[in-house]
């Protein structure tokens, strides 16, 4: 079990830092590979369009050098999936189908290399389908061992609602302004730092369905006039490390649990074929 | 405001019961179209593979019924993504590319004839990376005013734990058994009604993704051996006209509420293009 | 050889009522799977749109009924390729790749359940060409023993052309309406029963290339006002019965033959093998 | 009306012969545009791989020639969907999706252009799905007024059954083997003209399906031991020029009668229009 | 090692003139096949469209016949990616995903007959991309040990430098219209022979950028008006004769190092696999 | 004209670093977007995998940071199309398909945004075809004024060899080891610097079709046993920053020379619709 209480962390290891042959090396000792998925996509004028790739990023390499170098960090995909933000200048967009290709073909890059666990840290909410999408696909046609998501700013978010008032949580909010002050601060903009201006438009609609299952298709300016719907004028850098710091560690907790279960499943499968 | 207490809906609008001339007619009056989404799909010895398809189309149905003919009822999909079921048989799956497809030719059709709202209903929970998927991209490309998905199983699940034992609910469980029950009872095997076999794996890994908005890709024989996750054996059709009532009931409310929402969302729009 | 002279047929054994282990325990007796193939496409106002649904599906549970549980029936695929009556209300079109695409799914999950003779039967002639092309995918992909086709339209003309006035045949006519009354009568509307209305243009074209192995492309609305090219004042329930009960007998002794020949060259292939 | 009586034709007029300049200038004449389509496919040991695009080129040229230089022909597709024929040395098979694309870019490109007329000349059987599919997304897409196909191996066998005994109809028979004698002696193999050597296998069942247009897919090694169906022993060129100009003259009074419909149902379309 | 210095040539081998047992007969003894691509685009006023056709068939058919059999030509691609001459009329033009998918088709259906070497030869600077990425796609899926390209017009350019003024090199110039003249004497319109008009625009930008490997995508009346870039006004049959003799053997000289060293690096391969 | 003498140069203007509104207010004052396209792929053991990412990433920031503020900078792709060295551990493809999806993507976006000049920088030759075809289909469907690219190693290349042996010029050798070193160090293994293992296999061959504009496709481990083919034993980090700052300015004077170009392109082409 890693001590999550410790404040100082190792350094990650970045597949990005090795040459080919020190991968190679490596390889037998890699028992998970993170890979981050960000966007570029507007977050009202409060920090900059690269906010999710940073928290995204910054997340995998905390976590990492919380574990040890039993797990990788891949490099970051600096897009995703935010077609309903492309009214606001900025934000560039994938299309769900070039995502999906993207993890295929970085998963099955590694895969090929004989990697054979992964979790895809995600930063940005519109980017969920087209991450399940790939990762059961994936799975389907490799029989991968392990594969999965998880939503980091669901992580973030945990921890920022115990430090910063509730109108500060949301999209271009405190939590992600604090986060991005602490880790990247010349892309947070305090000057212009301010509260949302939701439309007010079917809000209830949103909040049913997304509490049985569904989800509302909407353009951000359908929501919101500034593009962001949190307020980000409580931001401050220590909160934001305050926020990585927990929520690194709860990341690292919930590596910590795959990689147990996982190890204890094949056991049961090798068991099974013998 | 519908009248929710009433036993006796009226008969649905089902869109596969119209000749052309009667839905060019009908047309103006068509506020909102739903589109349920089955599976055909392994349940356990339990329920017959089109368990999904029943009860998304039921739920449709009886919302239909309740909301009256302002909300119409397209043909079910009587399939959906169940690549993780497959070594199971029977199980059919369309590939998420495929039902992304079929729903854009759906909704894409019906938008050309001037249908402008839809709710998917979706019964199987492996559709709904695809469903999202579709419905973002049906926005995109049309700019359709609405289109949403709420998933069928979470309205009924909702129900089956006011109604049966906490163990009755899961996959091919006591909750999904009476409902086909009460709907369909030849698919419904109580004969061979029975405990789950769950076994056992990677279930902390599983409850901590998904608690963090993320997702463990992983096929169903890992996770029960008998294809079973609920127990079905205190499902009775009874408790299944109560499930399918109750569950219509508040997805009848969810529809008022989007259509009201809506309604106010055009005014605004069309005020502020004055 | 079966009895085509009997009225009462068996319970035809439709895998959508069967609980996976029940599938699993059948399979081996299961010697072919229709596949019905219908459209969502306006019939002029005779009809419901769902006709050429409700008469591959009828066709199949009717001819899986005469030759036994040797048969099976897979659920019908509720829409086809109409993209030729989209100026007609009501009509839902897939594309041609989206109904391939399907074809594929549905027969590649049943073949990995160990399923080897498969006939797909069309309701709506504007699939033909997309049903031809998934055969022929999957033969070559899969090296399946038996996939075929065969437009069930056809078969029911066969039997109107003897029952019915000449000008009754056609799109929306007589033979089809009967049928649609004997099988789901609230989807025919003999109010609205009218005469067909031609445009009269490309009549000869439109022969000559037919007569030729080729195709004119045309959309519906170049072809007739009203939808229809058929008469329907003819029709009546009894008439559609009579249509049914001969073009599913018919059926039946094609999959006969089918049955006959492909076990002869199965015998013959392993033979050869020796 | 043309005067099909007379022997000798002009010059067609080929797309590939003419400038840039040329084209432009020519293009208000131009009512029509041929695309013929062939296959690079096994013919058994009688004639070349390139048999059907000798046929489908030479029947468009002279139809061409016979018409006038109101209709042009563009360059033959060589290859055609004979995926069926791939377990015999030397066949070339495009898959369905790339022969709809090649069709879509050829035809687009002339519709850019301006020309607004066009019929797909078939050599292939196996072409027919592909050759419906496109020209049918070809008309969805761009509303051409006229695009059409014609079984051209249908024009030729009309005429040889005529001059050849009934045993030499057939793929790689007299028919064919006539007819490249008359038009590429080279690619005639005289000195190996065989009878065919069909398997017998599964007679009754592809006649019955094709007699109710349906279709047995099939590899040809399942159909005949040395990929021939006709017998080639009666093939003389003189045979095969008789069938060249009988079966072109017969296209050449389709193409008069599709233009003069045409003309027909475009001044209906403007009158309509007033 | 070839003699280079003979005037005569063989008759080449071309696969369209061979039945499928003549083609099974010579597979052990083809060692090389030649996959022309050209193009059906615009070239000026001087010469056809079908020009890069004939200049890469005419260069595999010399080739062919100077190394003799061993060395195969495939049916030229009788059209490329043009869309950068769309606005001249004339002009087709595949999609580069088209051409990709038809050489996909070509290679990978002679690999399924056990030809194992393969030199694209391309008549079209804008089918540059897309063979490059199809070569390496098939390289990649089959493993095939030899694929490669060669630019025809390359080959074609380094002759004309020798014979020709500089002004006639280049798109439809003197050095295309000349090889024309001497095949396809019809194809060439002397009487309309010009000189280029170029637009003059970003002139030094595209050569900076192809200087430094990259390139400027322009469609082609931003680089010259009348679609040429060469001067035709000095081309002549003889001069286009000794143009082809001169880059056939030069594609001679590079076949025959191509299969010496294909030949030494498979002895290697086995070698190292003892 | 820049003064590429001077040695300081501004900080590079990074999209990544605005906010929605900074975009939105520099949008009018950009005037060419730079897309630097890396790599993820093996090295052979003197530099890390991203070494093609570093230096496409550093090229565009030091020549946008002399050419100034007109000139932004897009976040780096920071994988390329890299299949052919999959046998070495480390490397990630894309495919091609999805290299070309992205850029459409990125380009596209910023396009819909009201950018209208881009250049790709590209750090890795095995993605010339995809960047090609990319720049080539979005002129198509868009029809954007300027959309260009540039191979930045070549530019690199142009430089180390007035600084550097010949030898040391290649894949991983002391041309692209200098550069790493200079801009990320620990990304360098200088302990483990050596010599190339060339094969020696198809030299000749790969030499005379590169020079005669085509290619071989062949897999990496077929051209060097130790991946590299460049010496890296000569690279220092004061060469690295030379060959930097010097391919820097050669980029920043091509940009410089692109700008006016496309400036007097644009008053042409108003003054002509005038």
């Amino acid at each position: 079990m890693i001590d999550t209480t410790r404040s100082l962390t190792q350094e990650p290891l970045l597949l990005a830092d090795l040459s080919s042959p020190e991968t190679r090396d490596l390889l037998p000792r890699i028992d998970l590979v993170l890979v981050p998925v960000g966007a570029h996509e507007q977050h009202g004028p409060n920090i900059a369009v690269s906010t999710d790739t940073i928290s995204a990023d910054a997340l995998c390499r905390a976590a990492a050098g919380l574990v040890g170098p039993a797990v990788a960090v891949a490099p970051a995909i600096p897009w995703g999936v935010s077609w309903h933000h492309l009214r606001f200048a900025g934000t560039i967009s994938l299309r769900q189908s070039t995502l999906i290709a993207v993890l295929e073909d970085i998963v099955g890059s590694l895969y090929a290399h004989g990697m054979r666990r992964f979790l895809v840290v995600n930063g940005h909410g519109g980017n969920n389908a087209a991450i399940t999408t790939a990762i059961e696909q994936i799975k389907q046609d490799t029989g991968v061992p392990l594969i999965a998501s998880v939503f980091g700013y669901a992580l973030i978010a945990e921890q920022a609602k115990r430090l910063l008032p509730t109108e500060a949580i949301g999209h271009g909010g405190g939590d992600e302004a604090a986060l991005v002050m602490a880790v990247e601060p010349h892309r947070a903009k305090p000057s212009a730092f301010t509260a949302p201006q939701p439309t007010g438009r079917q809000v209830e609609t949103a909040a049913l369905l997304r509490a049985y299952g569904g989800s509302l298709a909407r353009r951000y300016d359908e929501v919101t006039h500034n593009g962001a719907t949190g307020d980000a004028t409580s931001a401050t850098p220590e909160v934001g490390q305050q926020i990585l710091d927990g929520a690194s560690r709860r990341l690292a907790e919930i590596i910590e649990v795959m990689l147990r279960e996982a190890d204890a499943a094949e056991e049961t499968h090798q068991a099974g074929s013998d």
